[in-house]
């Protein structure tokens, strides 16, 4: 491992952090690839690592259940394992059973469950969210509007760019015209937090639904969505939950909105999927939000990573990702700044989630130097953001000194000029 | 292998038939369980086999995409999978590169196409179906409708249950107000298939545009979507395509309607995806109807299966699964008609697909029996029906024959007693 400058020694021991971690030991169940034993992987708020049970399970789904049991694989777990892992889901971010379903992606289900709150506020055209919410919520929001019909608009409420906008949001919902007001959780980019419950009961004051975003916060922030009363809520499983690539996202639709319908309604939400029926009636619970056959493999493969959080903790986890966090921006404080970094995330952890984001000037060429000569991966983001994702399943204290200390050396070891010319990696 | 009785020895010896068969050899490119050796499968046309090499590339995906190269993979060709695949698939349905995309489920996918129709043909407010398609479609056709606007509806054209019922289409689209005609090309219920070219034309000729669910065809039926000059298609692939469990839909949308918009406009089909800008425009071909974030695994194993139908050849599928169904249905009449079964499918093989589906008043006990006594799966649909699918790449001649032994030895050895209070099995 590689050695910090000296200035880092306030901060305590990181081999003696990670030997208190009560959390160790879940590295030991997600894959590290021998061939690149140095990796330090910081996109967790990407793309989360493979748990070890998902190997044996992506087998057994495959040539067991699809290739030795075929269609009758159908009765014997498939037909559930939306809800079944969503009744699971369900535990990490404070809902019921029968209010979390695996299904279709985010933006998807963002778009099933706009258009729904919109239909449940007739009179009302207005739909807000900020501009710290990821863009594909904010063109899917847009699709919604216009499919609740031709008066209704999507109201982007501007930010500084790393703190959401409240005092901006509640002067927009003063005049009762908000149906629906639609945040991330935790913005992709600066890692803000909203205060769930208090935007919630802002929210709710105004007459209007709340529809929140969970994709950077699920795994990593302790989420109640039912103590705050949230009327519906989206997230993917791929980053902290550890789903598998594009595994599908969940919906939340609380059991206090049997009023809302699900805009695409298809066979796997009706009551009687089996009946054939072009009348069907819909599902009693989330279910009805169902639309289509779900991708059964990586439908699957979520539930390893749920298992992984539910027996973790999310008080524990965010207890690290803070330390974790903390940490980083010490030595970002410390190390970074006088390299030309900036933080770019909420200096206050109450108000962060697991990722931080720094600018600078150079920061695509730093990215690729870190990836390509370093051996850590963070991820880049246009034009001039980093950010550095600490996923407390995995992720050690030793890593983030590391990851400085490597930054440090492709700043001061020229990696910028070798990197300049370097192509967006994606995504 | 069991014997039909005499009767069936005005047939060519299905022995020698599938000595001859130049298709024969596709056979061993799928999984067969060991553990039982006299599965006869017969339900292709709910989820095909599990090819041998879709057991690897799994493996490949998880283990060393996913657990090894983890983020850095959507750079080494997970992006562009959804396209990558549907250019191939474009290649067994007649459309041209950039005219299909896998995409969600069939459900959602007709729904964007649907809407994206309604949108195209203002002025027009009726959607015409029929009813022997899914039930699911025609549940996500009204979905459609109601995102269009309050006077849109669904016509559902009423059939004799088993042929398509083109007169009272015709009758339908006389008056002008028509917006689109969406079908099953292969109705899942009775095999009824459809001459897409002609219908297609008729639609046209009416000012509407046309919308085709391949479900039940594509793999199974020769298509060219292209010469067709079809505007709008939507299928699943784990019927005759063999991409797994739920694997996702393809959408086309052909190339000469680029005035179609996708209602769920998402990143992943935008212009610039990693822009990430509110106001990205949209990806110039069928990529502007992809939504989110496609699910890796379930969609990366569809390939192999593509792989298989291009390799066999849509001709040749075509002949084997006609002949394969030809045969089954002589073996029915003289076999299965004196026992109770009647033919729900047409017995023009030119007006079929590649299942066959009989009546019987147990039809369910019937399908159980066969399932656990005789290691035959067909599939049965509520509330009188089986369904026998004879996917052309994996299904013998001798399979048709002792299909059909076995079912004689169900009715007379008093299967259906032993049966009769069994519970439908799904889907």
């Amino acid at each position: 491992m590689s050695q910090l400058p000296d200035g880092a020694s306030d901060l305590a021991d990181a081999a003696a952090l990670d030997a208190a971690d009560p959390l160790a030991g879940f590295r030991d169940a997600f894959v590290h690839a021998e061939d690149e034993p140095d990796l330090i992987y910081l996109d967790g708020n990407s793309l989360g690592r493979l748990p070890v049970a998902s190997v044996a399970l992506a087998a057994e789904v495959v040539e067991a259940q699809w290739g030795r049991r075929l269609i009758r694989s159908w009765n014997e777990g498939w037909f559930e394992l939306p809800t079944r892992i969503g009744d699971r889901l369900a535990g990490v971010v404070g809902a019921a059973p029968g209010e979390v379903a695996l299904a279709d992606n985010t933006s998807v289900c963002l778009y099933k469950a706009a258009v729904a709150a919109l239909q449940a506020r007739p009179g009302r055209t207005r739909i807000l969210t900020d501009d710290l919410n990821f863009p594909s919520d904010v063109q899917v929001l847009r699709a919604a509007a216009r499919a609740a019909g031709p008066d209704h608009e999507v109201v982007v409420v501007p930010s500084d760019g790393v703190h959401g906008p409240l005092d901006g949001l509640l002067a927009e919902m003063d005049d009762g015209g908000v149906a629906l007001v639609s945040l991330s959780h935790v913005a992709y980019m600066s890692g803000w937090c909203w205060d769930l419950a208090a935007v919630t009961a802002a929210v709710h004051e105004a007459g209007a639904l709340v529809l929140w975003d969970l994709c950077h916060s699920v795994g990593a922030v302790p989420i109640d969505l039912g103590a705050a009363e949230v009327d519906l809520a989206v997230g993917c499983t791929y980053k902290y939950v550890n789903g598998g690539p594009g595994s599908p996202a969940f919906l939340y639709v609380s059991a206090d909105r049997p009023e809302l319908v699900n805009p695409i309604a298809g066979w796997y939400g009706s009551d009687d999927p089996f009946a054939f029926d072009f009348d069907a009636g819909r599902a009693p619970d989330v279910s009805r939000f169902l639309t289509g056959t779900p991708p059964v493999l990586s439908t699957a493969l979520v539930e390893p990573g749920v298992d992984l959080l539910l027996e973790a903790g999310m008080d524990r986890l965010r207890a690290k990702s803070v330390a974790l966090t903390e940490r980083f921006i010490a030595l970002v404080d410390e190390h970074l700044v006088p390299r030309g970094f900036e933080l770019r995330s909420p200096r206050d952890p109450d108000l962060r989630g697991a990722h931080v984001s720094l600018f600078h000037p150079d920061a695509l060429a730093v990215d690729q130097a870190l990836i390509n000569e370093e051996s850590v991966i963070p991820d880049f983001r246009p034009p001039d953001l980093l950010r550095f994702g600490f996923a407390p399943l995995y992720v050690r204290y030793a890593d983030v000194d590391e990851a400085v200390a490597r930054t440090v050396r492709v700043v001061d070891g020229g990696g910028i000029d070798r990197w300049r010319d370097a192509k967006p990696a994606v995504p």
